[in-house]
């Protein structure tokens, strides 16, 4: 593996490559990036850069061996980390990313979850029991966790986003659809739905340009 | 409502306003766009911009009335277009994004969910019965569909991606981790949970530095 910088827009298309790769190891032995590039719609200068940066195994015409590939791609990505994270707000959405199982794949495991509300703490979620709020420190503590996950609405993030960072969390993945205030160092990564459908509903109107 | 060419850095921002100026607007009957930038962690004079380019209602010093600010941000959002959708893949994210509610106050309504698999057709998911693929078309056609959602597995996103431009979408919401190929005119925007999981795992790991 290559420990080199890598720009964001890479490492988002990094596990692009990873998820197509697996799916074709059986029937692709080797892989060209030109391929590769095909297969996802990308420009291949940009995939053979990509790949590049957290591979050394490319060689010239031949291209990679799939599954060593995968392998560095697996790495690079910490896929095998099992990363513990806890969530806070275990309501529809919430639910739906603890019964996704697809997150294993990427190395994350959510050993915890919790809500503020009293209704809520002591149902089953996801194969978890949802705690109360006041157990995060020691379910932190415990398991080494510092990754966030924030699905609370969007009028109780930030006080759920600072009492993460008091548990020590520096990287939380906010899907409330506000922005959150946090110190230097704690790296927050916006998954905002609302957005993403402006985007969309905008297209469908058509009564304003989207430059 | 002024319908001006919008960047699309500011359609993504518009619904963060709109969230929290429905979450103040009981205390706050008016709001300016400091105070707006200030609680949403935003650069003002940006704030101001975005704002100025969906609503003419703001007055120098004085700022917006919050509800006249609400009432322009939904109508140039489309959030009362009520925009009927279908979803291919009712899995643990499909079923998720079925019971999701807070989708409704951006104008999505959820009309039908297909599945290739006939052990998840016929179940109940999200208040909807789980069709065949084969009744997309005449779904599509009956309820006027334009936008469709697909939460598949990566392997079968480009099929539901045909399929569904096939009946006519011209905008879809892609959750799968891949690229999708569509003809021109026809939007997609990607949801790739995998690739947020990726910034942050890097950020945790910290043996490459994003750049």
């Amino acid at each position: 593996m290559r420990s080199t910088t890598v720009s964001i827009q890479t490492l988002r298309r990094l596990p692009l490559y990873l998820h197509y790769l697996k799916s074709v190891k059986d029937e692709l032995p080797s892989i060209s990036a030109t391929l590769l590039a095909d297969a996802l719609g990308l420009n291949d200068v940009q995939v053979r850069k990509d790949l590049g940066s957290v591979s050394g195994n490319g060689r010239p015409k031949k291209g990679y061996v799939t599954e060593e590939l995968i392998v560095d791609l697996e790495e690079y990505l910490g896929c095998n980390s099992n990363t513990p994270a806890v969530l806070i707000g275990a309501g529809n959405l919430g639910r739906a990313l603890l019964s996704y199982s697809g997150f294993s794949d990427y190395g994350l495991r959510i050993v915890a979850a919790f809500d503020a509300s009293p209704a809520v703490v002591g149902k089953e979620a996801g194969g978890l029991t949802v705690r109360p709020i006041d157990e995060l420190k020691k379910i932190c503590t415990d398991n080494d966790v510092k990754l966030g996950i924030i699905t609370v609405p969007a009028s109780g993030a930030q006080d759920a986003c600072d009492k993460l960072v008091a548990c020590g969390i520096t990287a939380i993945w906010n899907f409330a659809p506000t922005t959150l205030k946090v110190p230097e160092g704690v790296l927050v990564e916006n998954e905002n739905l609302a957005s993403s459908l402006a985007v969309l509903s905008k297209h469908l109107i058509g009564d304003g340009r989207i430059a």
